[in-house]
């Protein structure tokens, strides 16, 4: 846990200021740490807020504008799809995406974070199914072809990477059969298309709201261009899905927030507000190797 | 040039086995790097076709079931619209985007580099700001609202980071004034909002194309539920630049085509079929600094 360095000098001594970094003395590098640590948990409270957020949202759109929930093949089925997607496939999928963010993940052996990161991933999914469900038996009732739209090809194909995604992650990733060196190839592209499945879900969620939104809102006096109430709700929460997706990826891609894998030095660095500086991650991990340039997380040992 | 490293001995000379890579002939070294020659080129010519692709089919769309074109606040002048922001927001600003990715960037000086990634992106915009144009002309002619779906709040949305982005990275990365450790803070985040931008335009483009099709196939014979022809060709369309998409942020975030920063260490990954290795960037680079591990592409020293 990153307030454990605080309370082991071991990981204040094994504090490495690297290349570009500027050797500051202890005191500093303690104040610094607890901003870094601060920095952390105020993200996580702003994820959580706002995946909240995106989830109230479009219960309270569907609740609150087009009449509430039923599982009958109504149209009140039909509002089960949005909230499920935005559920499933956005926050918690994110959240199942980054449990290795977690500095509780950083120390200790990983397999049990595997197995959260797999199961979260697993809800996330079931979510993602019934969603499906909620629509495809709405226009079976209705007899609306399924699968005409930009915006289903776009969702349909993303649910299908996301099964891909999952299934060679438990393959590759949880069962013990794969190498290291399998293992070591797949992890980029794992992670890659990780972040590449949360973007393509962000962006059927914008395309399906603007649909529903051009289905919904056709009278005159309440016309879609003519922003009524419900339209620039529905717009917010729209947009604050794109903030959380982008939140999610910043943390996911460019932040320092990741395990650091055994054998690798085990140096991350820690952005306060502009501030970057590097802490060890305790002892044991701090060996010299040099550590390869990666542009997605490093390669798994385990 | 990464063929150049097979003229130079020392490229040879100089490649490094690292922490998981196998120590291999020369002779076999030489038949990966060629591989990988061949793998980089390849890549670019599947991204050029790709994006011509984007940009003829909705060129084809506009011509062969819209119309065609005029700039006289008509239908045909919306048009525009979509050709223009497919060819600015998508394709131009992708190819500017991976001008560091090309081999030719990796040695030499780097500021001609910095002013064609620019001069690009200011092409790119240029473009973007005449679809913007062209579709808010014809709103205004035709007294339809401007911004008021959510494809618009996000498309709008969009163009001002991607301004933003431009005019920061201008100020920062071209001219003189900016310390090192300012630009160094500043690329990890110019990065990410770069890739993120080209996102958030996929995601715009998608849910553009979907409103597209649901304005105009509203008869009942060639009703957009019915899939005629132009709803199968555009939804295609949209899943290319969804495709092409995905294969820029891969070659950005994922792949090790990165310009390496002076006093790194030399090293680069090259991905052939799922055949790491790693080759030397020629001579003077090779300094033995252990390199920190970083998320985004890492530290500017011009």
């Amino acid at each position: 846990m990153l307030s454990d360095l605080l309370k082991e000098p071991q990981s204040i001594k094994n504090w490495s200021p690297g290349h570009h970094s500027v050797s500051l003395p202890l005191g500093i590098k303690e104040c610094l740490i607890r901003m870094a640590v601060g920095w952390f948990y105020l993200s996580v409270m702003a994820l959580c807020s706002l995946g909240s957020m995106c989830i109230l949202s479009t219960i309270y759109w569907m609740r609150y504008w087009q009449g509430g929930f039923a599982w009958d093949g109504t149209l009140l089925m039909f509002n089960w799809h949005p909230v499920l997607m935005v559920t499933g496939m956005v926050v918690f999928y994110s959240a199942a995406s980054l449990v290795y963010r977690l500095p509780q993940s950083w120390v200790g052996p990983k397999l049990p974070w595997k197995f959260g990161h797999a199961a979260m991933h697993l809800l996330a999914f079931i979510l993602t199914v019934l969603g499906l469900h909620a629509v495809f038996d709405f226009h079976n009732h209705r007899k609306i072809p399924n699968l005409y739209s930009l915006h289903s090809w776009l969702g349909i194909t993303t649910v299908f990477l996301f099964a891909c995604q999952w299934f060679l992650g438990f393959a590759v990733f949880l069962l013990p059969w794969a190498s290291v060196r399998l293992r070591s190839l797949l992890k980029p592209i794992h992670v890659f298309f990780g972040a590449a499945i949360l973007s393509l879900a962000i962006a059927s969620v914008i395309s399906g709201i603007n649909e529903k939104l051009f289905f919904s809102l056709k009278n005159g006096t309440n016309s879609y261009p003519s922003l009524p109430s419900e339209a620039v709700f529905a717009n917010c929460s729209g947009m604050l899905v794109v903030v959380f997706g982008l939140l999610v990826l910043y943390i996911l891609l460019a932040s320092s927030w990741k395990r650091p894998e055994p054998g690798m030095q085990a140096e991350r660095q820690v952005w306060g507000f502009g501030l970057p500086f590097q802490v060890g991650v305790g002892p044991g991990l701090g060996k010299s190797h040099p550590v390869k340039t990666w542009a997605l997380p490093g390669r798994p040992t385990q």
